[in-house]
């Protein structure tokens, strides 16, 4: 069981000419799945992380595979689990699955902290560390960096 | 010198509330850098492969780096060059560079060829093979599929 | 009570680097909550309609006024009422507000029913008629067109 | 003759599985047009005024007339006329035409000039309000506010 899911009706704005998700829109999709999951099972409010406590949470490195079209009004499941969680950065392995269970596509998706003044990485918050090892224990063991 | 290359500012539109581009907008940016290389030097008219011929060009994998912020008001410099070209598919790396030369993101796209009736892969059309070998020959030489 | 309404939250793919909505964002967020009305108590599957029955939705006048911003990370209610049924149109009164039940923003959209072969004014279907008299009795008496 | 004029083709990603611009993304161009108009003619820095100088540019009022549709390919010219110039906001008229000068949307949208640390409105910066005046002097006398 993944660590976090969402469902979700493929909408006419995901969607191109040729009546497919316009695949740019799976990340769009897969950001608010992070969202939600911080706001949720993370309980660290992610506007008042990258707002207020100016933490921004940049992609650096993004591996994605299309396995099957979904298509304007497919229902979907978005699911996000942790790969790994370092010191200044995090891997997440997201996948989009049909109605059937269809893997759609899947993201290994590496996403670093970094302080919006400067956009340089820091370490990961202790609290936000603390949140995902508590709520979604990463799949590969703890390393650096 | 890369095969095409197209220079473009960073639209307000295409910046987050921190201010640099929304990563899945690079992918939007790129997605027209193609249809201006189809339309330019390949000279084949993309919108009439897509809506007239039916042609879909889904990506099948895509793997990018995001090496640097991009910020609202940038100007940067977009470039495509194909890495390879098989019978149903090819690859190509697509670059982001600051003014001063300092590369912001690259990514490597494999595209596959499809019929918009099945979405199921196809020969790349003769004329797009011939235009692709001839205005921008691969950078690995030619293997399949 | 509004005919339909739905709860979101601002999203950060939403907003702009003002950190607040980019306004076309409102468009895109309103167009699911039309389709969501289809899908839901109107009970005619939007995709169904749009796809299968080749009826298209095309907006074809507007009127937005925008009262107050609205952040990243806002819960808001978006709300759809009926204005006026017509025989080839219908209008929509939508708004967005806030938690405290702020206006943040309203809009007047006139939706005319399509064919998407020749992109022509047809009809309202009967079963789309039926429903949103229905469930969404027009605030202003019926008329034509 | 237009105050200003862009000519753009419709991209692929402007579009909707109905194979026409989604609305919102006129939008999305037009902003960029105001972009242009500012960095080009107006010799006002955007980016500059918005993130340097803080002033931000929402739009309070807009309407908006769909009369064609506009298809993926299809060469378009934006063009961009100040109807009226105010104290705190000004009023743009902004259309849309085909390549054989078909009027397919146009728009009136009402811009106010705010403080971005307050999202409050303030009098609209001399030097725009002098490059506005003239390089595009409004259509109707300028009033208040």
């Amino acid at each position: 069981m993944s660590a976090f899911a969402v469902e979700r009706r493929i909408r006419f704005s995901d969607c191109d000419p040729a009546g497919i998700v316009f695949y740019p829109q799976y990340f769009v999709m897969f950001n608010s799945v992070v969202e939600d999951w911080f706001n949720g099972p993370l309980g660290v409010g992610y506007q008042h992380l990258v707002v207020e406590r100016r933490v921004g949470l940049p992609t650096v490195r993004l591996e994605a595979e299309f396995k099957a079209v979904s298509r304007f009004g497919d229902p979907v499941v978005l699911t996000l689990d942790v790969e790994r969680l370092g010191r200044r950065s995090f891997t997440l392995l997201l996948r989009c699955t049909g109605a059937a269970g269809q893997l759609r596509m899947q993201m290994r998706q590496v996403i670093v902290t970094t302080s919006l003044e400067t956009h340089q990485a820091i370490d990961i918050p202790p609290d936000v560390q603390a949140a995902i090892q508590r709520r979604a224990p990463p799949i590969v063991p703890k390393e650096s960096p």
